[in-house]
């Protein structure tokens, strides 16, 4: 079974054994003969792939009214592979979510990595500093870096510790907040875990 | 008694009664006869006003090991006010600091309102929303414009409050947060109440 979560400019797949990536503008969609079960938020691409039946839209077969309309589907996805968790998504936004008893109870998105450091910069050259990951948590900084890593991951941590539950991290950015959330488990293919789910829950396959 | 606090863009004056804004742009430095007792970030404009006898560069008055290197001038000023508080000074950025008996503790910087607002947009159109201060902050939410305000606005929540210290709103965006924190007072002319205390400290006046 092949599984593909399309973002704006890259295709992950996910063979049920590996994982690799393919650029959104080199893909040919052609190319791949098998079924493939897929989430996409790229709209272009949607629209090739609908005409093509062996690609299989996994978002039509979600319960829609447990979420919100404009959720995307990554996020739904990854909620959908969990019963009780924090959900930690870092890409170029970050999402947090909050399943409990499989019920979603919400969530909120916070800027990703690159997106944050960016914005730093951009207000002023004198806060173009790499987030130092390892910034102690416990007490107010005293310097310039720490003092944008403080504003940018304390508050975070916050947050996110005050559920109280188990704090799963996954995306592209995962590892880098490990040291911000030692007792997270990182989960690199949560997204394709909650898609296997709605298949199986779907018996499309 | 003339003080000016000059950033990148503008002049901001107080006369001890009123305040007043002029554009970095065109303003003319020799206009001005009378003192006047300023800090400033913007370098170009730092180094004419050093040649000119009746302006007074209120940095050199300043204690430095009571806070680190880097730190903006803007800030120091606003702690000097202080003895016990939050001082969240909401700008260009957002710097949040702490000061407890007269000593300065600690403080971060986190993105400004517009900032923000821009990198949200800039990750994704779908997420280009202003944000609602209003959002409710106990409950997670479940629609995007309050998934984006909550992710700006709960964390810094959470982090400012956990001082159990009086807090003080100040900088240009200061009436925007006054919902956020309710008990909070604002105060628009903090930096110049440090700048006076300053000026008072030296016995330059």
């Amino acid at each position: 079974m092949l599984l593909c979560d399309i973002g704006n400019t890259s295709l992950h797949f996910f063979d049920g054994d590996k994982e690799y990536k393919e650029d959104v503008e080199h893909f040919d969609s052609l190319s791949i003969q098998e079924d493939v079960f897929y989430i996409c938020v790229n709209p272009k691409l949607r629209e090739v792939l609908k005409l093509l039946k062996n690609w299989i839209d996994l978002s039509l077969y979600i319960e829609i009214d447990k979420y919100y309309d404009t959720m995307g589907i990554d996020r739904i996805m990854a909620v959908e592979a969990l019963r009780d968790a924090v959900v930690v998504d870092a890409g170029s936004a970050l999402t947090v979510d909050v399943v409990k008893d499989g019920k979603y109870e919400g969530g909120f998105i916070y800027p990703g990595v690159q997106a944050m450091s960016k914005t730093y910069s951009d207000i002023s050259s004198a806060l173009n500093y790499s987030f130092n990951f390892e910034v102690s948590l416990d007490k107010m900084p005293k310097n310039s870096q720490d003092a944008i890593s403080y504003g940018y991951l304390k508050i975070l941590y916050s947050e996110v510790i005050s559920h109280n539950q188990e704090i799963i991290l996954t995306g592209g950015d995962a590892d880098k907040f490990a040291s911000i959330f030692p007792t997270a488990r990182i989960d690199k293919t949560l997204i394709f875990k909650g898609m296997k789910r709605i298949i199986k829950k779907a018996n499309i396959c």
